[in-house]
């Protein structure tokens, strides 16, 4: 063993230790040590945006506004773990009399064990060190192995700096959460395949996800890795709101495809709409809107070079065509916002054009009827979002084409823009794959707790040796599934 | 493509159909779906339990059970659908005077799309046809493509056209199940891989699930496989107990082991004690039950081939005694009921004790103290079942064995016997890899119905353009988790 090795064991080994102590911590022990990782983020607001600006060029408000978004998500948990319901309780008791005779049964859901979080570069905040997963994982009962992206480093230190604070105050155990560094793949490979890590966290590419999930098939004992990681995020325009909202879908559409230069894993990629005038007038407007937007630095070099190889790569395809790119030049790490469109027929014929071009660049489609409207949509691979812009009339118009675009997503919304995922129980931000790879979790929202816990049935126990959750009498007056019935 | 290639792929496109009609129907025309299976099968009990009888050489009372455990399972989702609170509906209203306001969202669970199932070989009806899988992913609103056992293809057959009849009485689209033969692994790997499937379920061998698995894998977008493989269902005999009620727990455990000739994927294959003068008595009287046992004669020929094979693989190990054996002889087709022990530093220092030899097979692990008993529960591999026999003294003084064991297993129960799996909301029967392939999910209850449904996210939908399960005024009155309260 190297001795990066050597540092994974051990990392795990803690891990696992702490999860003997933290696993078994009750919901409002849990929450507050949430809340106090809350507290010891904001205490350091000031200098977290300033170093998160530096290090990632995103501007002070948005850098404020994830910073809030993060605590908020904290305590939410905390409030989920308060409550208590969230462990899925349900009891079935003993029946003597059937035969054969029934056994008390009774389950709820318990923590997997230590999970592996992947910092994601494109929220410094919101998505890594004290982000969604951590925050899940941790309101689950699994201790968090947090690798740090070496894109925002200094960030992640300092909101592991907080978190070790949180630690301290609360007294849950020294490795609840645990902050490793490493460039290169090394790291990440020895945390997923480590025989102690029992589920991976991953925001970021496909390549990304993709790597994790193979490391994790190649174990002995493979791992559940949740990772989102690419959506286009279809947008259908449909007729009549083309015709009669024109100028405010464009103006709407080309902030939310160039908010935070295009860096959004719900930014709207793919527009789509049926030929027409209205159509033309749309295309010329966003055009006009995206070429006034002003060029701003991306995250990190290397996704600025990402992004200007993947747009190269879009450009010079069969049947695009540019409608308008940024009118100022792009200098150093800045990104230029671009809007392209292509016929649905090339579109159909070249998978290429449903590939993710991460940043602000977005291609029309333009289908010569619904039903290649339909097969284009049907021809799309699974997203964390569609969008239907439409009026009245065409939602009764286009039932058949909102059906389709339900089955395409995890999340489908009217006369809205995707980018703006809101934390809260009914929001799914995941999908089917490659969105994510497993359709069946979000990694937004309360629910993102599901994914790191497992149901653990207790029969024929005797009351006393019931986890709270479980006991006859309901001591955490949560909300149960009793003998078929949902009581308090 | 050829012709079984080409039948694969018309089978699945027909699901595809299908699905678009049955995946939209209510609970309440599922419900009626699933209860005439029920009649229709009840309907041919006779020449059903006629019929499995000649294919597994399980006896009539077994099989008259299985089918009763059948019927009640299809009943029990349709009560499920009925209730409909199952598709876990969350609402978060919208809030106008919010900076930015909150738009309104709403999620609820949304089948996944043609599910595979794979018959088991140890359960012609519970498990296979018409079993759990397929009525859970039917409940969900899956279309189900049956890959039927070779093992009992008649009773496949027959149940099949139970499920004819039902498709034909309620009108739900024809191919809503379809029933599909095929020896080896090339039509399984065809059904896998087809772009339209979406999830699989399995219930059979650790080389079998994991070559599931490895298929998906393959796939450009891989599916979830939920395969339930192998698991030996540790019981710990604690000291008082062993001491108390030697007898008795020989009895319990010879008949437990011996149950369908152990052809239960919950038979007790591994007993662990601390050695003493009642572990050596229970051993003996054990010992002499399983002697007793008249061999019989098991499922097919292939797994009493498999079945010598693993237990004369087992029996060479070094370290391994043997107990006892059946006094009569095993003849064509028969198990040998056989007991062994082992020390538990020779169980320590060899992995192949804890491979699983399915059939009625047991092996004692005598520990030299409480530490030895912990060792080796640390080294087990995931289970679905762990078992604590013991007195209300033992449970007192071994807490840390119990907690280790429940990290062990999908089910922990006290003073019960593995064996017997109860159909109800409580039930969890799952767990650890290799136990299945995701302890998140179980294949037995009414839980199993989320292997096969996504979140799906309706965000700033118009009343009437949601489904009946998240309308504003809940017309199904279902529990709904509504701005952070739950509200029928």
């Amino acid at each position: 063993m190297n001795e990066e090795m050597t540092a994974v064991d051990s990392v795990m080994k803690q891990a696992q230790q702490a999860y003997d102590v933290y696993g078994a911590l009750s919901g409002a022990e849990k929450a507050a040590f949430l809340d106090a990782i809350a507290a010891a983020i904001e205490a350091r607001r000031e200098a977290l945006v300033t170093i998160a600006g530096k290090e990632t060029n995103l501007p002070p408000a948005r850098l404020n506004g994830e910073l809030s978004r993060t605590t908020g998500q904290l305590k939410l948990f905390g409030q989920l773990l308060r409550e208590g319901s969230w462990v899925e309780a349900a009891i079935d008791t003993a029946n003597a009399t059937r035969t054969p005779a029934r056994p008390d049964i009774r389950k709820m859901l318990v923590p997997l064990g230590p999970v592996v979080v992947f910092g994601a570069s494109n929220f410094p905040f919101a998505f890594s060190t004290a982000g969604g997963d951590t925050a899940s994982a941790l309101a689950a009962g699994c201790p968090v192995i947090l690798k740090a992206h070496s894109a925002h480093a200094a960030t992640s230190a300092m909101v592991f700096e907080a978190i070790t604070e949180a630690i301290e105050t609360t007294g849950v155990p020294e490795f609840t959460v645990q902050h490793v560094m490493g460039r290169g793949n090394t790291v990440g490979k020895a945390l997923v395949q480590h025989p102690l890590t029992t589920a991976v966290g991953f925001t970021g590419s496909f390549s990304g996800g993709k790597a994790l999930c193979n490391y994790s098939n190649e174990r002995e004992k493979p791992v559940p890795v949740f990772a989102e990681m690419s959506s286009i995020n279809p947008v259908v325009f449909f007729p009549d709101t083309l015709e009669k909202n024109t100028a405010e879908l464009a103006k709407q559409y080309a902030a939310s495809i160039t908010l935070g230069m295009g860096q959004f894993c719900t930014n709207p990629g793919l527009l789509l709409a049926i030929e027409s005038d209205a159509l033309e007038q749309f295309i010329h407007l966003l055009g006009a809107e995206i070429a006034a937007v002003a060029p701003q630095k991306m995250l990190h070099k290397g996704i600025c070079e990402s992004y200007n190889e993947l747009r190269e790569g879009m450009l010079t395809q069969q049947g695009l065509e540019v409608v308008a790119t940024a009118a100022q030049d792009a200098h150093d790490m800045e990104a230029l916002p671009t809007l392209a469109r292509v016929k649905a027929a090339d579109f159909l014929a070249n998978p290429h054009f449903s590939e993710e071009v991460f940043g602000p660049f977005s291609l029309v489609i333009t289908c010569q009827s619904r039903e290649q409207l339909k097969q284009v949509l049907a021809k799309l691979k699974g997203q964390l979002t569609t969008t239907v812009m439409a009026t009245p009339a065409d939602l009764a118009e286009y039932k058949d084409v909102i059906k389709l675009q339900q089955s395409l997503a995890g999340r489908i919304m009217i006369n809205n823009v995707p980018t703006g995922v809101e934390v809260c129980a009914a929001m799914v931000h995941g999908g089917p794959y490659p969105a994510t790879t497993d359709a069946r979790f979000t990694s937004v929202g309360l629910s993102s707790i599901q994914r790191w816990v497992r149901p653990l049935c207790f029969q024929n126990f005797p009351d006393e040796l019931l986890p709270d959750e479980l006991k006859q009498d309901n001591p955490l007056s949560i909300w149960r599934l009793v003998d078929n019935e949902w009581k308090q």
